[in-house]
């Protein structure tokens, strides 16, 4: 049995997540149960440094020298934190597992830039001022072994939501929608795991633009409003949605610049049908990936569904829809795991698993040559 | 016994220092033995992408995430080559020590920037692509614990040179001078070491202005001029040399401006002298170390000089006979020891010290509040 922290620095740079977790056994048979959770967050000052230090004008040496020191302090008071709020004695934290904040991917090499991907918050300085080991910068060892470094959760997402008797497709709703499929009593080999599309970055974006509101909540105005069928149609021939996996995309395809392409063509739609469209079109492309990549050579009997979008009723009743009644969709909540914590979790296991020197990346994921230990170990004393 | 690589890539940013070694022993017996040498020189292409990414100006987050594979790459070769060079099967080895290219040191809290240090050459690259067990990144931890980061190489000095009946100073001349003092059967934490003032870099640069040379060889030059003691005497009140060790300096106080000052007022001596007279500066700059800061609390039996200072004769003379005739001065060579490979030598030490979870700063030199391990571990497998 071991107490461990998780840190996950997502891109929103919202703030760090530290989970607090006890894991039990190893390898396979690792159960992990959690203790509590924080977010801590960043204040406006540091946001605006993470956003210099990630942007290619802004950015230079000194400032990310600066951050790299500063968001490890940063990460030091989310693990000291979340160990006061579950009431657990810093010394009793066996170790960490940090993420980091990704300042630069680098997917491709491109003119005299290889392949390459940087994350920040230096390992070091959490160590030194929590007292405990940490184990950090987990995506650079798969970028080194030739992968995209990308996604990494699926082996977490195995180890601890496989099922003996069904098919499990973990569905992440957050800016992007991204899925895990992990066949029953399959072996990490078998693991797919690609981004299906937007998630809620469209809906989110539209809302702000037609309605002044950050996001639609529990779907409100989507279920207000009705499909207009020409426009899902140019929707659903975006080409990202017929490409192969292993697939990832982000803001550069589904981000302002589409939205407002959308918005402009299609500006005579009523706002709430615009919502219940691009609503609609967040589902379909969902269901489609599972129509294209999944369901041909395999059944799925059960669809969990995690992330912000979890909580957009009208989106999950869609889906539901046009899965038709087979599949059970339920949220990761339902089955009885935190979505928030989710991610800072993983790299708990992640850490555990590097610790006991196995490998956790999956190459048929992300492209790998061969499967690596991940992570770097450091420790103060 | 281990055999490990030790890697240095310096300031000087001409290329990747690679020591082979064999370790025996542990702890405070450990021994060390030279079994190959080279240094892996970067094509200007390279030198060119670490120039920009070490100034302000040029550089930015996407060519340092991209370098720091690059070099990982380039150390990678180095690990290779050496272990080519001394007929030593790479999968015989057990650990590198990387220390990393240093693109930025910021010794000081200034403005919302915070005391840190940053060291590139990503450790995940060179340990899949050896597949050997690489610890790097030894300075962050210094500075994590509030010290400077540096010096890091006394603690492999005094494993490596410490005596039982002498007391021993290490002279590095290189750019600045630097001095280790190991007490006779002294512990860690009685070693002094400091910038003790320039090294070669005045001689040199008014080398290249006054004669095109690259520097004086073998001290001819000085050799064959006069002391000019108006001179001498106004270099000798820079207010470097009062200040009280721990201390530390470089290009900003005798670099270029300072001596084009010293040019322009002293433009009427003889090209000869002026080497001479700066030569003589940097030889009692050096003593008055000694005079000021050693010898008032203890004797010294034995001072041996390394770096590219050695081999000024004309240097040597003038330590020699502004000591006395009491103190043996002797080069590293002639105690048996490689003078070129000595620092990455120290990390290969460094390493291993870390590898047996041991500290290896000593926080009377660097100001660290405590003793603490140095270094990341990453394997591959």
């Amino acid at each position: 049995m071991s107490i461990a922290v998780g840190l996950m620095s997502g891109t929103s740079l919202d703030g760090v997540d530290a989970a607090l977790v006890e894991i039990k056994g190893e390898g396979e048979t690792l159960q992990v149960e959690l203790i509590d959770f924080i977010c801590l967050a960043y204040d406006e000052g540091l946001k605006d440094e993470i956003r210099d230090c990630i942007a290619l004008e802004k950015s230079n040496v000194q400032k990310i020298c600066s951050l790299n020191f500063k968001l490890g302090m940063k990460f030091a008071d989310a693990v000291i934190e979340v160990c006061q709020k579950g009431k657990m004695p810093i010394g009793s934290v066996d170790f960490i597992g940090s993420h980091g904040q990704t300042i630069w991917h680098q997917p491709k090499q491109e003119a005299n830039l290889v392949s390459s991907t940087l994350q920040i918050g230096e390992p070091s300085v959490v160590a030194f001022r929590t007292g405990i080991k940490v184990v950090s910068n987990f995506r650079v060892m798969d970028v080194a072994a030739g992968g995209q470094g990308a996604p990494l959760v699926p082996y977490s997402e195995w180890l601890l939501y496989r099922d003996q008797n069904k098919n499990r497709v973990f569905q992440n709703i957050g800016g992007i929608g991204n899925l895990t499929y992990l066949p029953k009593n399959g072996q990490p080999n078998e693991i797919q795991a690609f981004d299906t599309g937007p998630g809620n970055m469209i809906i989110d974006y539209a809302c702000q633009k037609l309605f002044g509101l950050q996001f639609d909540e529990d779907g409100k105005i989507a279920a207000s409003g009705k499909i207009n069928q020409d426009m899902l149609k140019e929707c659903m021939s975006h080409p990202f949605l017929l490409k192969n996996p292993p697939k990832t995309t982000g803001r550069e395809e589904f981000g302002a610049p589409y939205v407002d392409g959308l918005l402009k063509k299609f500006s005579s739609i009523p706002k709430a049908d615009f919502i219940r469209t691009v609503t609609m079109f967040t589902a379909q492309s969902i269901v489609e990936a599972y129509k294209g990549f999944i369901l041909p050579k395999s059944d799925i009997d059960q669809i969990i569904i995690g992330g912000g979008g979890a909580y957009n009723k009208a989106l999950i009743k869609m889906i539901q829809n046009e899965l038709g009644t087979d599949i059970e969709v339920m949220t990761q909540e339902e089955l009885g795991y935190s979505s928030e914590a989710k991610e800072a979790i993983a790299f708990a296991i992640l850490a555990h698993v590097t610790l006991h020197h196995l490998p956790s990346n999956l190459p048929g994921v992300t492209g790998a040559l061969k499967p690596v230990i991940l992570g770097q170990i450091t420790s103060a004393s």
